[in-house]
């Protein structure tokens, strides 16, 4: 990986941030980078849109929150770090890497880059969260994780209840998890974006950068929202204290849902 | 129509609007609102999601440019006014207002809201661009529109060739027309930043408000390009002199496409 270059964080946004004192709930910072058009990424390339500015955000922004969540997905396409890159950052403020992966599809190996990283001692070793219906047992991939300081962490789905974010959140606390910054992708995003969902989220950090994508990547957008009132489709998601930054070439929303 | 809150535009910004010379070229400038998620609108709803600071810009916007262009859609489902609503604007600092209707399929009537803007002198009547297969020679829409002011042009299709935004471009310099603003709606946005099309487009200006208008709406989003050196996807469209404006609470890109 090239280095990161450091820039300092904008100023005026801890009200967006985990508190420094835990409150007992889960904060949970969703945040992403987006091109005009609301997409991620260009499927099967690596075309970076965002700038080294915003880049660097990110990276703060990771010491500051106790864990790191992506969908399987990501991990599998993007093979990504899941670490602070800040020059001189310990080992105490990298986040925990933490893979939703219901099914346990990570095709993790020990040359996969979060678990060369952690090998490193330059980051934590992944949790992937898996459903309790999926066997682990004898698996070599479990043996894998282990052999850094990752595990594989079950979610009970008791009762016929479907696994949902409630359960995720209280499993995070079980695991002494007092933040977490949900990264991607598309699907993961949208699914916290959804009106029940919502209330879960306590900042969205959106970057934007000056570029379209193009048609045939994931659009971010949540799902359509009927009004209570009159049945008809309104806003999906509203937001209370906005605030932009401009960030090199990038503009960056730091908000809070209103529910 | 509720008055319209007058706000200072932002400075620094001349470059992106037409030059106060004529330069020869049609000056083409393309400007939107839009949501994180990238969408103009809800279907069949006229929720508002840009401010008022950034409805001023766009009004402001308006009295600088000869023209103001909308595609049939946008004309038939927001019976659109296309005017200066800025207090104080003179007839003579009015744009001309466009509807691009290959087909001829604008219901325009006497109480059309562009009609009535005409007739009480708060605007210019509109011109209707269709192509010339169109019978138009005893259509009762283009008395009505004679009435105010307005006219239905004919783009000649020549030579079977495709009626094209070069063809457009020439016809509103012949008009006298040497600036247009393209506001919308999402098909004729897409249109304008595909590759064959963006060199015509001197500027884009776009408004994000932040909320997210939710899936099944109209996405923003050019068709994907392939990159010349290796044949897979690459960004769409890149800009150059990027600018953003933080506006109330929304945000405006000022840019030159990066042809």
């Amino acid at each position: 990986m090239a280095p990161l270059i450091p820039y300092p964080p904008p100023s005026g946004i801890d009200k967006y941030l985990p508190p420094p004192q835990h409150t007992g709930k889960l904060f949970l910072t969703l945040t992403y980078a987006t091109s005009l058009d609301s997409h991620l990424s260009i499927p099967l390339t690596q075309v970076h849109h965002s700038g080294p500015e915003t880049k660097s955000l990110t990276h703060h922004l990771r010491t500051l929150h106790d864990a790191i969540l992506i969908g399987v997905g990501t991990a599998v396409v993007d093979d990504p770090g899941l670490n602070s890159r800040l020059p001189g950052t310990p080992l105490t403020r990298q986040p925990r890497p933490i893979i939703l992966d219901p099914a346990f599809r990570w095709g993790v190996t020990r040359v996969s880059r979060v678990v060369q990283t952690a090998k490193r001692g330059e980051g934590l070793a992944p949790y992937v969260f898996v459903r309790s219906e999926v066997e682990i047992d004898g698996d070599e991939r479990k043996g894998i994780l282990e052999e850094v300081g990752g595990r594989v962490v079950v979610i009970e789905t008791l009762g016929g209840r479907k696994w949902d974010w409630r359960d995720l959140s209280e499993k995070m606390k079980e695991l002494g998890l007092n933040s977490v910054m949900v990264e991607g992708g598309g699907g993961v995003i949208n699914d916290l974006l959804a009106e029940g969902n919502l209330p879960l989220v306590d900042s969205v950090i959106v970057t934007i950068a000056p570029t379209y994508l193009g048609q045939g990547g994931v659009n971010v957008s949540p799902p359509a929202v009927l009004s209570a009132a009159d049945g008809k489709r309104t806003l999906a998601v509203r937001f209370r204290s906005v605030e932009w930054r401009i960030l090199g070439r990038d503009v960056v929303m730091f908000a809070q849902p209103d529910l």
